[in-house]
Parts: C-alpha cells; structure tokens; sequence
C-alpha cells in the first residue's frame, strides 16, 4: 500500500470512528457518487459521508486535512461540467440530511437554508406566505450546489443569477474553521466580500453548508407566451431589442426549431416547429399587459407569429414543464446517449452573431445539436447528443465547442454563463481571464494549502 | 536616516527619474492629500505622483514594491472614513489625469471609465444618448474610489450598489502584475469572482485603474414627492410596508425633523421641520402613477401629511439637491466643525428598533446629531457635528457611535453600509465578521505580502 493509500485509509477509519454507519465504502453507493449530469466519466470516491451539521462538516474536513484527503462536497449531483467528479479519489461529502429550511423571515424578505434543500423544496416550504426564491437553473438542485456554481437560469434576466441572491454563507474552510461570510443586512461595506468569494468557487476553497437568500414577494400578476419566428435572426432581435428596451421581462427563452421538434416529441406538445421564444412577465396587472403588448409588437416587427399569451397558472406550469424537461427532450432524440451541454455567454449586441455563425457551423458537422438559451442574459446552449464511447463523436464536440467558447470570448463573452468550470472548461480559463488566473491560484493556495477541497476543479495547481 | 527613510527616499528619486515633474513633495499637494471628508485627523503622504495610464500606475507599483513603500490611490478624497489617508506616509498614487470615459455601448448598456471619472461626469457624457448610471453617494465621486469602497446612496433600493454595477475592472496588483478581473458578459461562472473581491477592498490589494459598469436606459417616466409624518415611527413603518409590497421605488430617503431644519435653512428651502421622507418613482408614465398612489396610501396611514409629488424636472432637481448638499447643511449648523457621519445598516424589519433606540440614546447626549438615511435599505446616518480638536466631543461621539454599531450587529446588521472600514471601523470588524476576519487577511497577505498597498486600512496586519 502506498503512503497515500495507507493515509486515505487511516482516514476512513478515523471517520468510521466518529460517524459510524454514516459513512460506507459501499460500491454502490460510490458509484452513485461517481457521476454528475455531464458527458464526463464518472469516477469513484473511496468513500461516502453523511454529516447532520456543520459542525460534522467540520470535523470530517480536520480528519482529511490531518491525512491530506481530498474531499468533494455533494448536493442533488446535478452539476454539468464534472464539478462534483471526484477524479482524485478520495471522500465525497454527501448533504442529503442537511435538507432543513433553518428560518424564514417574510418581513426581510430572507431566508437561511441548509446547504441540501433544493429550490424546489424552499418554494414549497414558502409560497403559502406570498414569497418565492427565483432562481431556477432547471433542475431541482440544492441551493448550495447552486452558490457553490454561481447558477442563475431562466429568471436571472429579472432577478439575477445566485450571485446577486445569496446574502451569505455558512462555510467550513480546509483547516475545518467554520466561518460566516455577511450578517443580513441587505448591503454592507465592511471588508472583502467573501460571500461572492465563494458563491462560484465550486467547493475549491471550502464547503458550504448554509446559505441565506434573498426571497421575493410572488407578482400580483404574472403572464406567459409563445412565439415562433420565421427566421432565427428575427427571434433574437425580438430578444435584443427587449432587452435594451429596459423592459423587465422575467424570463425570455429561445429554443430553436431542432430543441423544439425535441420538446413536441418528448412533452407531447404541438408547437410549430420554428425558432420559438418562451416568454414570462412578472408585476401589476397593468404592468404585465403593458410589457406583453409592448414585447408582442416588438415580436411582430421581426416575423414573429402569433403571440399566445396566458395568465392561466395550469398553461403556464405546461410551457415551463415543457421549457424545463429539454435536457430529457434532447436525450430522448437518441436514447442511451449523453447531452454535452455548451454554456458561452456574450455581450447581448454580439448574440445575434454569436448564434447565427454558431448555426452555420453547426451546419457541416454529423452532429445532433439542439439549441436553447436564457437569451435575455445573452446566454445560450447546445447539447450535443453524443455517444461518449465513441471517440470521433467526442471529438466532434469538443472541435465544435473550441470554436464556440474561441467565438464567445472574441466577442467578449465568457466560456460559461451558469455551469462552471468543473472540468470541463478548465483549459479555457487561461483564455478567458490571462494573468487573473493567477490570482484565483494564489486565493486557493492561501485557503488550502493542501490542495485537498474539490481539487482538480476549476484549474490544476 | 533610517533604513525605511532611505528606502522611500531611494523609492522617490527612482519615480522622479520617470515621472519627472509628475511627482511631487512638495507640501501643500501633500497637505491636500492628507486628507477625506471625515473627521479623521490628517496626514501627509512623502510624495504625491500623477500618473497617465495603468502601465504607469504598474511602473510606481513596481518601484514601491522593491522599497516597500506604502502606496495609497486617491481619486476625489470624498471617503468617509480616513479610507484615503496615508497615515503611514508613502506614496499617494493621484488618478486625476486617468479622467477618460473609455467607451460607452448603448446597445450592452455599458462602459469603461478610467478611475478617475466621475459619476456626475459620465451621466454628463452619457445623457444625449438616454441611458444613466444610477449609483449617486451624494459626492461627485471617481468611479474607481466608489468601486473600491463598495458605495451606494440614494438610488441603491432600486438599482443596488456598486456591488451589483461593477461588471469587471484593470486593476494593478501589489508586484505591478496588470489584471482585467472580468470580461463583458452580464454572467459568468468562470472561476473565483475577483470583481467583487476588488469591489470594496479599499486600494488594499491593488489599485482600480478602470472600472465597466452597467448603464441604465433613463426612465421614460420620473417623479419624486416629499412627504412629512406626524411621528418618526409613521415615516419609517411607511418605508418598511412600502419594500414589502416589492414596489419598485427609486429613492427613499428618511430626514429627521433636526435635518430638515439643517437642510431648509443651509438650502433657503421651507419644508415643515418634521420627520420627511423624499421620494422618486422610475418607469412608464403608468407605471410612476401607479407606485406614487400606492405610497401616497401608505404614507396617509401612518401619519404622513400631504404627499406633494412632481414630475417636473427643475422641481425634482431642486428637491436632490437639497438631499445632496445635507453633509454641507449639517456642517453648516456650527461652522468650522467637522461631521462624524456613523453609517449602520439593518434588516429592514429592525429598522424602526434600530433608528428609535438611537434617537433615544441621543436625547441624553450634548451633541447635535441630524439623522438621514437610505431607509429603503437600512441604513442610516448620524452627522455628529463636532469640533474634532475637543477630546470631550470626539469621546462622546465615539460613545454614541459604539452603541449604534453594537445595536446595529446584534440586530444583524452591519457596521458599515457604504463607507467601507477605512480607519475609522477598524474595531467593529471582528465583532461584525469574527472568524472571517483571518480568511480577510490571508487573502491580503497572499495578494500584498509586503503589505504595501493602502497598509493600516480594514484590518492590521
């Protein structure tokens, strides 16, 4: 047995001391940890942990510290870059029982959550108080999953991505150090601003284990609507001119005719098979019907078609039921295979052309590759339907990515809007961020010197 | 001489090489930087330089690092809180001649400014094109001072603070590395977020040499009312219901009846001397209505007089104005004194706790202190007016000033809600962020290792 082995050993048997049957080496249980949602292989941990409190979170980090052992933090599993792939072996910290929503406050419009209650579940828990957590990445992912990868999603047009909805974190650092990064107050000038620090750091400088979020009021009104477009350009247009229109749109989606021949499939819908916008308003009455009008005429002056709109909860729940199962949708289009999600996010006077030079690409390439987006953000996908055992498909999206994440950052965009580095963007980063690359490896040197939090991700050291 | 005097005078005469006339000591420029406009008392800087470009700020960065000698940015000298004083000596970096709006994209809605730009000189370059930059602290600030002191102000209820406008920044690093922390994208999950890691870091882990922000397109519809309250508690229970509802409002500030009576006399104004809030509503003509009548109900339900509103742009200039100039009418109440402007900020649930306890802790006090607040926030000010040379009026504003902040954090608040630490809340850090305070630090010692950038300030080293 090697030192490193003999040390990774000593420490599951540290940890089996203290936690008992609360951890396995189980290998199915491993193997369920193995994975995310993304293309990339799945790797398994040498062990399984199950803390109840950040205080055990604390204790498991001083025990792997002692033995240099890496440790992965897991929430729902639902990254799509690797981000939770523990590709150096080691202990992955499962939340599952860190599922309590801790305190909510309707008066402050807050609320402090463990690190595994899903978004979902806080909405459930909520929304007989009039208030709702917006930020919806697709999946029902745990919120801290959520911070920990900067996610945002189809509201962030409107309210932001979690960037701008995390007031603050409970965090244990690599030495086991527990910390709170912010009190509640809704601003704050007082020192660095480690809450953003770590919401994104996608578990590289510690675990969070929970999260306090700004919560919103639910709209007197809210509408959606559907529109199919004649030609793609005409569909983004209607998106730009939105947009920079400064009309508070809560959600503008573009799916274009492929994701949308996937989703009449998949959802058993009969939608035009046409570049389509998805579209949602939040506010008064009046509000919502002045910015529906104002975005139909927008959508009509750019080959827009019938724009059907609808204040009926249970059609709304279908569009968004519909929006939401693409990624089921796409996988449906070839069963058994993997969905190699794209992520680039540019300036929005360079979607147009960041789309349509992206499509024509596209065009010469045996590849399958639906495309759907949060337009409103300047941020699109493609998922390129792949078999991943099969070399020269692997190829063909990664050369397709390549080129997509070099046109992005030419247009001064960025290789990923929502999914992280994770693995799966780390040889871009140096592309897009030059000499400030260093600075986040000196950041990540000073809070874990061992390399032992997530290592691997976001870049190598 | 000592060996740090030789150094910094070996440090001076290596920049005089360069810069030539661009550096000076001479003693009534050092004076002019010895000081902000708080009453933290002066001192002078050993140098003064002037640099053009970033390269050059890079150029001094280097040589003061090779001496280890202290390097503090200085834009408008409008900080607050002795953040700009050198009181180490060293060399003040002066961005005044890196005065350049960069560019300006209408269709992204946003622009790159070199530091030294001010707020009120952007909106000046900006306006014919019908978009704005909304963060206003009262002060004609730089760009960059206001980024690296995380400011905010009136309009920060609707439009955040510089926390959420601040899309990427060049920042010159402690060894004179040059970085862009961010490129144009509205998102991005691209690594550690080092905006906002600079954004607030007070020049103490390198200076901000050009910031791009997020513009705003001008409302197609403004109005402000003022509107004053029979009892304190009817102006700030109408502030609290009014963010509950989730209206949308632009400006909500709280006067006391002692600051109104400071603002009517220094701005000839003939406002009733009670508590009185100030108010402006942003978008569609509807839209304004509709907020400015739900308000005006609030308001008449607790206690509020006549709410006079207009939408006429020389009446809502003149109302701003009187706002803007309330540190000039305070200092105005005992000429040749200096303002101690206090600076917490609470949940909004505590508010009303927050701003009576203090008005009670005031009845007992000697000192003047007008009150004016950020209410929509939280956050409120103290202008205690005193003679800074009197060691009786200095000590019982600190009295008062350690209550408000002690009442302030066991509320959840913060110490400092858009000042920053500077000098002058060194000593609330830990009792605000406790534990967090040492990861603050190893990030400057990674960051700055000889602790020459901006030394002294936020925390000791």
């Amino acid at each position: 047995m090697s030192v490193a082995q003999e040390s990774l050993s000593t420490a599951i048997d540290e940890l089996t001391n203290i936690f008992a049957d609360r951890i396995t080496t189980n290998v199915s249980v491993r193997d369920t940890h193995s994975r995310d949602e993304s293309w990339h292989h799945p790797h398994k941990p040498d062990a399984v942990i199950f803390p109840h409190t950040t205080e055990e979170v604390s204790k498991i980090v001083t025990v792997c510290a002692r033995y240099k052992t890496p440790i992965i933090a897991y929430g729902t599993g639902t990254s799509l870059e690797g981000n939770v792939i523990p590709h150096h072996g080691g202990i992955v910290v499962d939340l599952d029982r860190m599922n309590q929503v801790l305190r909510v406050n309707v008066e402050d419009l807050d609320c402090t959550v463990q690190a595994r209650v899903t978004r979902k579940q806080l909405n459930e828990h909520i929304r007989d108080q009039g208030i709702f957590f917006p930020i919806d990445p697709g999946a029902d992912a745990s919120l801290g999953g959520m911070a920990a990868t900067r996610a945002s999603g189809t509201n962030a047009v409107r309210y932001g991505t979690m960037r701008e909805n995390v007031l603050g974190l409970t965090v244990v650092l690599a030495d086991g150090r527990i910390i709170k990064t912010s009190r509640r107050a809704r601003k704050s000038a007082a020192g660095y601003d480690l809450t953003r620090l770590f919401v994104g750091s996608e578990g590289t400088l510690g675990i969070i284990t929970e999260v306090t979020l700004k919560l919103y009021g639910i709209p007197e009104a809210m509408a959606s609507a559907v529109c199919s477009f004649d030609d793609l350009k005409g569909a983004i247009d209607t998106v730009i001119q939105t947009i920079q229109m400064g009309i508070p749109i809560a959600r503008i989606e573009l799916l274009d005719d492929v994701q949308m021949d996937a989703v009449n499939k998949y959802s058993d819908l009969n939608y035009a098979v046409k570049d389509t916008l998805f579209l949602e308003f939040h506010g008064s009455e009046n509000g919502v019907k002045e910015q529906a009008e104002f975005v139909q005429t927008i959508a009509s002056d750019n080959t827009g078609g019938e724009f059907k709109w609808t204040t009926k909860p249970e059609e709304r729940s279908k569009l968004w039921a519909a929006r939401h199962d693409v990624t089921y949708a796409t996988k449906s289009i070839r069963p058994g295979c993997e969905v190699w999600a794209t992520d680039v996010c540019v300036p929005i006077s360079n979607l147009a052309n960041c789309i349509l030079e992206t499509k024509e690409d596209l065009k010469d390439s045996f590849l399958i590759a639906p495309l759907v987006g949060h337009v409103g953000d300047g941020n699109f996908h493609l998922g390129f339907v792949i078999n991943r055992e099969d070399p020269k498909e692997l190829e063909e999206a990664e050369r397709l990515n390549d080129r997509l994440v070099m046109r992005a950052l030419a247009m001064d965009g960025t290789c990923t809007g929502e999914h992280g580095i994770g693995l799966g963007k780390m040889k871009f980063l140096t592309a897009e961020h030059g000499e400030s690359v260093g600075v986040m490896r000196e950041i990540k040197k000073s809070l874990d010197p061992l390399n032992i939090m997530n290592p691997g991700k976001i870049f190598s050291l």
